[in-house]
């Protein structure tokens, strides 16, 4: 049995127009994102917010996949709710509007018998509520987080004292770049892990992904896809991929890790292959296993 | 003993301003960085004009390194110049100047002895000059191209022509876009090999390389570098690790192009570490073989 991930982070709304279509109200957030797709790997606990307009038949739907919402406030008001636009497959999403609604007072509070869960993982959300969730819980194995542009801009300070405390850190290139202060991607690296965390994994949208790890580093490149339809929630997919197949795997070591890595690059294509969610709850463990040996043949030299 | 290459293309004066300083005068164009570079691996038979200016120095280093200049033609006037600017060290080269001098009135002449050579590079060069040394030699075993936007755009008819009558096309990947019209680099790829060349291979610059091939395809990501200190040429020297690889090999099936681009790969590497050719030239096949197994333990899942 694999080791219990905690996540915490966003359960949204999105309003998504992207070249294949539009979407009003499809669901997101990225410990939705996380939530559904970890789920395939390892128990979830999750510890998020929603209003009361938020779908029970989604909630239901993530608890048959082995989701806890223990840790999923339900409170009175709209959900969160997030706005972009992708103006090509291969461009960055313009935000268009931003509703937090019941997540402008979320304070992460956790079911004190999750607090020894061995497998934590701090969905992008601001830098004090990431400290919040550390100082709430008991030495766990492995700590994993994200963050965004925003957070390394404007809360800098808080955003370090997470970073001193965490063991795993998946970001952007660019937010590497922005947060190292270097353009050059392995000099950025290096000083990233020097703020803290000893696993770096380096987001290169569809040019991959880098692995840096004290063992070594590796380098894999993304799942060819002739068609993106959304890429919403690629990123937070791809994190529980790794995080997933860690907890499965039981070590962090640096072939771990490359099992990580491979499996989050394979569940990213998923959630960009449909709209929202769509995608991702329909896929099972036999698909991400294929999808895997389809990339190491890819790969193998 | 590898077969023989022939490889027609410029033979420059480059002006070269990077974020790592200022050259004027340094050696360049795309048959030299190629020639430099292929005669690690295979006999090279260069095909191209120089002027009276040009410094036999180096022609006779390139000698050393088993490049024969009986195709290389000496004329009155100054040399081909070119002059760019990289504003960033992985910024695309902004061209300052173009001085065509003695390369305006080339016409490559294919000597007798050398139209049976069993492998042939196109350097990127108009493609009617293209057509015509393709109209000056015996069915070769291999022939590679590589072209530019320049002609993609202005001389696209002529192009299609190349395209139809070579095994192997060496593209960036904006332009592999720009060739099929299709932004989906996957469907590009696809567009681009119903055009003639078998074998498509699709280089990303700091991301690395796609390798399309009837048997299958291959990714691979660059050398990581923590300095550029010039990119002039990395394009060329890519090709030559390419198709200096194959010949070495004897063979064109998938293993062999799977060495081949991590062979082009490194190359590529060394080109960058230097201004102008001044790390190439000083690259011994101990060096690539080095370089090699440090790339493969990287990607090696």
């Amino acid at each position: 049995m694999a080791d219990g991930i905690l996540v915490v982070g966003s359960v949204a709304f999105d309003d998504l127009e992207t070249p294949h279509g539009v979407r009003e109200g499809a669901l997101g957030g990225s410990a939705n994102y996380f939530s559904a797709s970890a789920s395939l790997f390892a128990p979830i606990r999750l510890v998020a917010v929603v209003g009361d307009d938020f779908p029970e038949a989604h909630l239901e739907a993530l608890e048959a996949r082995g989701v806890d919402l223990k840790g999923l406030e339900r409170v009175e008001g709209p959900t969160f709710r997030w706005k972009g636009r992708y103006a090509a497959e291969d461009a960055d999403a313009e935000t268009l509007d931003t509703q937090l609604n019941v997540f402008e007072h979320f304070e992460p509070k956790i079911p004190a018998d999750w607090r020894s869960t061995p497998i934590v993982f701090l969905g992008n959300i601001h830098p004090r509520l990431q400290l919040d969730v550390l100082d709430q819980i008991d030495a766990p194995r492995l700590v994993g987080a994200d963050t965004m542009n925003f957070w390394i801009d404007g809360e800098r300070e808080a955003l370090l004292e997470v970073l001193a405390r965490i063991d795993l850190l998946v970001i952007n290139e660019t937010e590497a770049r922005q947060l190292a202060g270097d353009d050059n991607i392995f000099k950025a690296a290096d000083a990233v892990r020097a703020m803290g965390p000893k696993i770096l994994i380096v987001k290169r949208g569809a040019y991959g992904a880098l692995l840096f790890h004290p063992e070594g580093t590796f380098f894999v490149p993304a799942v060819p896809l002739r068609e993106v339809i959304d890429p919403t929630g690629a990123g937070d997919t791809f994190a529980a991929g790794v995080m997933g197949s860690l907890a499965a795997d039981g070590a962090v070591d640096l072939p771990a890790l490359r099992r990580a890595v491979l499996t989050g690059t394979v569940m990213a294509s998923f959630a960009c292959q449909g709209f929202s969610l769509d995608k991702v709850m329909t896929v099972e463990r036999a698909h991400v296993e294929a999808r895997l040996e389809e990339l190491l043949i890819l790969i193998r030299p």
